[in-house]
């Protein structure tokens, strides 16, 4: 078969995320066929690097095979069980090993389907906790420049314009607090100034302020500096506000750390996990939080103060044990320790790119790594080009505009990661030419 | 390994959906080791049959050999991709298979994780068609009593207090339109006039109306006549209001057909798919639409009339290859004749259920049956006695308060049918005794 086999199927019966469908026109559809470690591999034999780890989720390459063994294995003992009254194996254990990795006090795993959700769970959760105390709490805070999903309610707390404008009639109001300018230690001064007196006028209206700890990742990859989370706990406690820690995309190790919040040794409220949690297999998400969020809600049945949101696939068995073998493997492979070096050396790599006249910053926060460019108009989706470039030489970029990035999987080589960044550099430089 | 290896294990780690935690201090958690057909098994070898297919997802019975072994297969190819700007076979495949499926006009398929998701993915697409056409239609049609899922927009378009109420504050408001008040004919006459005149008024200000066609499942099981559906498109085509059938509990079979909406030949401006979908196995949604919604938004990319909506794990290739299989069942086994049968064998064993004293309604729609109870306060927990005395005698039941319901995988044999009723039977005659 091959890659024409698939593509006018493709454009006949799907509609595909995220994307102006009428792009295909100009912009071939890309079939592929098989993964294996970092590439895919389309059905004319054409491999791609995938730099962007499939929208951030995979962490130890494609059809990796001892997730493969782990999932084959749980397929013969149970698919699926419901959670409500009923547990199996694979949730406990799992829930176990993450109350152990993620920071201490937090210690009760709610479980859904993927990050939006996620987010959805959390910011019920936060303001349920509020009103079972009697106290009614309508605004969420969330950063300027931030994104957390598209579900109406994890839309109304992002602020990219691009995903959320559009919408505006159908979402909740929140409010929006400066974002750190960058990642220097001075920008964070200012915004917890202005966090300190939005909490003092309104803290009492407040239910939680959530963000991605350190990288706001669909936010342009944008940066900022640990100690403005340190700041933001602190005050967040101040002010009796729940500090939600979307660690969706920054979570299992993409910022050098299992997860991000570590940086500044902090311990939200509730802290949002999703894509790496099972490796880039398949869609699952957990809440985790504290036990005094816990026991705001345990209680007589009758006082009505239970949570009750669920998802039919809560708790998947198939999901956890893909999610098992993936704690398994950064265990057993010491993943934190051995991807320190890739870090260094992806940002010796990446110091060419500050020598380009197109480019305005490079910044890295472990193997999250962007190049913003300057110097075009919007009009010319310079990063598309970036793009249809990088694909012709057997790289998957996808730009965030004019943001050229890199969050590959955790299991790439060092001659992989040269040739990711070599790829972006022949991209980012014929610009011009 | 003992049930008892887990339960405190889980009690520590875990908070469980759609559960008030604290009734576990007397009602055991079980922890399940396997599910083969439909059997859940614990870890000391008690046999549950499983009448509520595990929140009305599975099919074709636990770990179900053939779709094991297509997932199998599929995990040695590509376990994922990112959708946007890559395709792959399992996708398309699927794809092709559920336009042929669904309701003649219903052309292109939106994925997402799970049936909120969906839920979400067509309000904002209904709204932002609208506003592709300058019309701005903030409001969103549900029928009264109805539940469409968990996420601050799905749960906004709801009806059911119990899920709703404590959220009122941080949700968008919706308009309700009466449901008919039983399943006959006479029924449906009112709402339909209260519905045009809510149209009448107000169809320029409303994107659609959402509903899950001829049963509410969350809502008590609650069934109206598909001719009701009928004056509804009619109805929604005549103000131009978009009708929105959520069919993820009654898809795939539930009903004695394929789709609920096809019991009265009518094609809704989207379909939202999930639950059976993957046959019970993962998470997995699609929002099927048509190719006049679709047009609204295939423009040059400048205009910004793209739906920018996405989930990491959009379209996953083993979710997929889970819900080719399940279709392959369909297809093979011929599963919508092979379960008319059944369906009137259901019926009649439900018969006897109108002879006891403490049953108002018996109500049955394909292979979902519900007995509803009467004479009974809320406090008094009635279904939470028939939950417990089913257990204790093989069968798990999930009352949904006064009202026992049975929704088995459409494989269960006669048999299998006698004991669940025969269960639900003896738990429903002693709660007087």
């Amino acid at each position: 078969m091959k890659n024409s086999d698939f593509i006018d199927r493709d454009l006949d019966v799907l509609w595909h995320p995220c994307t102006q469908m009428k792009d295909h026109e100009f912009l071939p559809m890309i079939p592929i066929k098989k993964g294996k470690g970092v590439y895919l591999e389309d059905f004319e034999g054409n491999r791609y690097l995938d730099a962007i780890s499939s929208w951030w989720v995979n962490l130890f390459g494609h059809s990796n095979e001892y997730i493969n063994s782990k999932i084959r294995e749980q397929l013969e003992e149970l698919e699926h069980v419901i959670l409500a009254g009923f547990t199996h194996e694979q949730v406990v254990k799992l829930a176990e090993r993450i109350v152990k990795i993620t920071p201490e006090g937090l210690t009760k795993c709610f479980f859904a389907d993927n990050g939006s959700s996620g987010v959805e769970v959390a910011l019920k959760m936060s303001f349920h906790y509020h009103k079972n105390r009697g106290s009614t709490r309508p605004y969420f805070v969330s950063l300027t420049n931030s994104y957390h999903g598209e579900t109406l309610g994890a839309l109304a707390v992002g602020d990219v314009e691009l995903y959320k404008e559009t919408y505006n009639e159908i979402m909740i109001k929140t409010l929006q607090t400066p974002v750190p300018e960058n990642d220097s230690l001075e920008a964070i001064h200012q915004p917890l100034l202005e966090l300190e007196k939005l909490l003092e006028e309104r803290g009492h209206e407040i239910s939680g302020i959530i963000l991605e700890p350190l990288v706001q990742c669909a936010g342009s990859m944008h940066m900022y500096h640990p100690f403005y989370l340190k700041g933001v706990r602190r005050l967040t406690e101040k002010y009796g506000v729940h500090l939600i820690a979307d660690e969706v995309a920054t979570g299992f190790g993409r910022t050098g750390k299992m997860f991000a919040s570590e940086h500044a040794e902090i311990t939200p409220d509730f802290m949002i996990l999703s894509k790496g949690l099972t490796g880039g297999y398949m869609a699952l998400s957990i809440v985790v939080t504290s036990d005094e969020v816990y026991r705001e809600f345990y209680c007589d049945y009758k006082l009505q103060k239970s949570f009750l949101h669920s998802h039919s696939y809560t708790g998947n068995p198939i999901a956890c044990s893909a999610a098992n073998a993936t704690l398994d493997i950064f265990e057993n492979e010491n993943i934190i320790e051995v991807i320190q070096p890739k870090i260094e050396y992806i940002n010796q790599k990446l110091q060419q790119f500050r020598h380009l006249p197109n480019v305005k910053e490079v910044r890295q926060r472990g193997m999250i790594s962007a190049i913003e460019l300057e110097g075009y108009r919007p009009e010319e989706r310079i990063g598309l080009k970036v793009y249809q470039y990088a694909l012709k030489n057997g790289v998957l970029l996808r730009p965030l505009g004019h943001i050229i990035y890199f969050m590959p999987p955790l299991s790439i080589t060092f001659e992989e990661i040269d040739k990711m960044v070599e790829v972006a550099y022949g991209g980012i430089e014929g610009l011009n030419s």
